[in-house]
């Protein structure tokens, strides 16, 4: 049965812990430098890569706010002058925006610039402490975006750069891309891609141990206008698309083009009728086993008039059957004006079109792209698209929320105390934001969210070291950099186990909440969040507080969970918010106070896991009424 | 340039005062009955009639909590067995839930109701006071839905009943019926209706002054399943249809069926990408000049993603023209299954397919429809639907609101001081308020909104009785009155004249705000909110409070509109809200006082209309330290 939207809400929407903006965030921006966008990790050399407006920076991976190194790659006056001229912002469009990093062998990396519409790549090195460009400048034209603010992906298979982007000037002509000694691009037709948006490109090593001697993919999101849809509007989907690493192009069909490029849509649609969620991000959480490797999607609302964002997830060999055995979509002309796709129900050519070379192919004594018939070829030119859409993992979204736009995401893969691995997901939100979310038993799960920036700010792209254990964040602010998990967050044994994070267990030796090694020693229940290990907590002594008659006196009390409700408890009995007692989120007001309001008064936080329901005492008061004289207010203030 | 949807919210969204249940509100129910949804005003009769379940009213219509009348009409025992041994329930399915009320000769009401899934209708007669049923039981089927909560329209015209209900038990055949000595009914086939839901029906006596001898129309509105639109889900569309009175069916093609049943696309889309929403009620605000009547028509979203109503216009000769002049769908099959609507550019047959008999056919001695050709007849049979959508008036929705959803709407045409003829909108909503709007130079302001229900009830239906200035709203609840203007509630000028309710002014001889005159005596300024006409009003003298150091001290002021903002002032100094000086919605809080806090407050009413801004001290405070000895509280609590 589906949920209904506001199920959804209730489960998933609020997350557990809301930590804001703190000053000892490690922050790295330097002066008049912008778009911090661009970023690799590279655990080998201990350095985050960052790619900033006309630099590139090797900070420490442990705290990137210490610069070990940095690469000024400026435009030249000339380009600047000639990218003005044609009518181009000198300041946010003529710059060299860095837009790709990639790890080359040892301790080069590949970089690409948009350098004043005029998309440029160079080798850079990082060697004793220092940062190197290399002379040799290399044009990107499909390497690398001309505009700094298109979206764009690109990947590094060996040394050859596959890159999705728009191969000219005005933006206007997409290309798939892979440079090299065998070069490879889509054929320019709207039926392979129809105005994108490309969002994130990766490597499956399909060749291990496939039974079919399949070959090695790269997948490709992003959305594009439909072509299968007929609406009133223009209406946008999502797509994944793929093309084989030892795909050569054709002979004379698709020559020095894909003949491997294959598309579907993406399905992550909620059970309330809307207009198709456009995919933002995604991340691969690679097993070693790559047919469970799973492909995790941000989506947001097509429509300004919704505010929700989901998560899907993608089953690598889900999507693989699909092209490997789905039915294709094929355009019919109706009416001599309109093209209509319909589900195409002919003859499929031999091999199938669109696969890579495989043993099947090998069979046919065809063992290179070159060697396929034009039927094939000329088929998989007209019918990129196939007719089915990639259904999400579970047959839903796993995670859906109201707010502020999910941008990113990033996915670790961590080992619990049960022995059990989780996905556990940090997704960046408009806002500056990170929800940090899991899955148990098929319920979602925010643990926390993280407010990274001062002020809201987008976060543009987000990388993870999980042997570091941090979470690097970029924006055009400056790039900001967050442990995994902050266990000490977490004060007593019933707040860590309750936080449900697989991270962090409550250690009994120590009696702090912290990062979990394997041991005895800690209290761990991420899917019930059962307290019973938890040692007994002492008693809470009550506060006195004197009671003037007629003032207005506060009695402070927070909860420690955005999922707890506070209850007050006065002389035992529960108390309600009214027009005499006024329950808010720091406490209890007692407005215009009487000697009958003297007595003992509690607060009590009640938070459920799976319908158990944990109550802890958080405070308590004793409210004494004036002895004598006046006194000169009566209230704490916190 | 179209607005974005911020630009509307900013604009349209915030009623200027929200006016909360009072319990003096005039409120018809009686213990045991529901669904007061069904209501006819006869201003001859004094009365307004009220259906309910199983009960037929007659109250008055300047007070409707004075019942004049009831008569009963329950189902029979035998009907209540069949019913409910065919799985309906005994409560809210099988009895007899009153649907239609049409207004007949003299005093003679025709009453329809579901009747236990088995609609039957019967004259009811209003006679020396007293409410009356007929004997004749006539069969309602087709006339008035079998299920109570199905959505439906019917309209008398003469004395010929036009309704637009599903046809048998299961609600699976939907038709559009005229009932009478020439009964026409629609072609039971998805082109023609696809499961619709029919909101509302008119007649517009287009035979009036008619150059081209045309026939009188009656329009139908209703949302339906979209044949014409390819999406991955079942998408629904709203729609505007229309029969000619005079039509009296096809000779043999078309025998017993409209010959002039046509329809087309209502639009009320926003700039931002969405669903097509979905009409919910229709108002037809009728002109002498039937030409320039309007149809008011107020939509909801078609997701429940978002929460945005809209009110669109549609102009009566706009549709004529769409359906006189323009181009139809047609169904093309494409490979075999599927059915694709596109424009059809072949021949159309004269006279032209779903016109009424006019003086073009009669030139070609054709009088009634049973004298049209089988090639017109055919053509629309086949093709009901045309190629175009009809635009609303202004190119765009009128009011755009985002919250509670809207549920219906009535449309009062009032005369102002200026001479000018205003549309004021009142609209119903899901939570039970109506919101009270008017277009002024193209701006839509929402005066007020008032709430009718003590607790959130969807109000089901609303109709006007202008010559008495009431509206009546029912629910499942209750049936409640509303004065169209309660100036009253306007204490001064200031807030008379900010109000632009064109039924109000300023009296400047008895210093009141009450519903206008001729008469100069008047201020008004509807588009610009000009105060300067307003007397001047005396300065405030400052109220006395004592200042205890240590408490916390609430200085009450309130705006008496939503649009102002409230500015304090302490000696002049303008005063921001902090951890010091909390500002809320009723006024001032000093938190833990000090001497140094002694001193005037003052506080002011800021708003603006068409950027002017008028400003208006609501409320002086002196504070004054404490002279001698403590005092018990200081504060007024109001």
């Amino acid at each position: 049965l589906p949920l209904s939207l506001s199920e959804y809400n209730t489960h998933n929407c609020i997350p557990r812990k809301s930590v804001l903006y703190q000053d000892n965030m490690k922050l790295f921006r330097e002066e008049g430098i912008w778009n911090y966008s661009t970023m690799l990790v590279r655990e080998d050399l201990g350095l985050l890569i960052l790619g900033a407006r006309e630099a590139i920076y090797a900070l420490d991976i442990k705290d990137i706010s210490i610069k070990k190194s940095v690469v000024n790659w400026p435009v030249t006056d000339e380009k600047l002058k000639e990218c003005t001229s044609k009518g181009k912002h000198a300041e946010s469009e003529c710059r060299n925006f860095i837009r790709a990093l990639h790890k080359m062998d040892h301790n080069t990396m590949y970089v690409c610039g948009t350098n004043a519409f005029s998309p440029t790549c160079v080798n850079v090195t990082y060697s004793e402490g220092h940062l190197t460009r290399g002379d040799r400048l290399e044009e990107g034209k499909g390497k690398c975006p001309f505009d700094p603010i298109q979206r764009y992906s690109s990947v590094m298979v060996g040394n050859e750069l596959y890159s999705a982007t728009s191969n000219n000037f005005l933006g206007s002509e997409p290309v798939v891309l892979r440079s090299g000694p065998s070069s490879l691009r889509t054929v320019f037709k709207s039926s392979w891609l129809n105005e994108p948006n490309f969002v994130y490109m990766d490597l499956v090593p399909e060749s291990d141990n496939n039974p079919e001697g399949d070959d090695d993919k790269v997948y490709l999101f992003f959305s594009e206008n439909a072509v299968e849809y007929d609406f009133y509007n223009k209406l946008l989907v999502s797509r994944v698309g793929r093309v084989c690493k030892g795909d050569v192009g054709g002979q004379r069909t698709l020559q020095g083009k894909w003949t491997s490029f294959l598309k579907a849509r993406l399905d992550c649609s909620l059970p309330e009728p809307s207009l198709p969620s456009i995919v933002q991000d995604v991340f691969l959480l690679k097993d070693s086993d790559w047919t469970k490797s799973v492909f995790y999607a941000v989506f947001t609302p097509q429509s300004s008039l919704s505010d929700v964002s989901t998560v899907c997830a993608y089953n690598v060999s889900t999507i693989g059957q699909l092209f490997d055995t789905g039915k294709f979509k094929t355009p019919v002309t109706v009416e001599t004006s309109y093209v209509k796709w319909v589900m195409y129900s002919g003859e499929v050519p031999t091999p199938r079109p669109g696969a890579c070379i495989n043993n099947a192919a090998r069979a046919l004594e065809m063992t290179r792209s070159l060697d396929l018939p034009d039927k094939t070829l000329q088929f998989i030119s007209d019918h990129p698209l196939m007719d089915e859409a990639v259904p999400p993992l579970t047959g839903r979204p796993l995670l859906v929320k109201k707010g502020a736009m999910f941008t990113c995401l990033v996915v670790d893969n961590v080992l619990a105390l049960d022995g059990e691995r989780h996905a556990v997901l940090f997704i960046g939100t408009e806002n500056g934001f990170v929800q940090k979310a899991v899955n148990y038993a098929g319920e979602m799960f925010i643990i926390e969210e993280i407010q990274l920036y001062r002020t809201p700010e987008p976060i543009k792209t987000m990388r993870l070291s999980s042997s570091t254990g941090q979470l690097y964040a970029g924006s055009d602010y400056g790039a900001v950099q967050m442990p995994l998990c902050d266990c000490g967050r977490y004060e007593s044994c019933l707040d860590c186990v309750l936080a449900r994070d697989p991270y962090c267990g409550w250690d009994l030796s120590s009696g702090v909440c912290s990062a979990v090694v394997n041991s005895t020693k800690f209290v761990q229940s991420l899917k019930n969040g059962d307290i019973s290990q938890c040692p007994k907590s002492d008693t809470l002594k009550p506060e006195n507080h004197t009671l003037v008659p007629g003032n207005n006196i506060k009695l402070p009390c927070q909860p420690d969970s955005n999922l707890a409700q506070v209850h007050w408890l006065f002389s035992g009995q529960p108390l309600l918010s009214g027009t005499k007692h006024y329950i808010y989120n720091g406490g209890l007001l007692i407005l215009n106070a009487s000697t009958n309001d003297a007595g003992p008064y509690t607060c009590e936080s009640v938070e459920q896991v799976n319908s158990r329901t944990h109550t802890r005492t958080m405070a308590v008061y004793e409210l004494q009424p004036q002895t004598n004289k006046a006194e000169e207010g009566t209230e704490t203030m916190t």
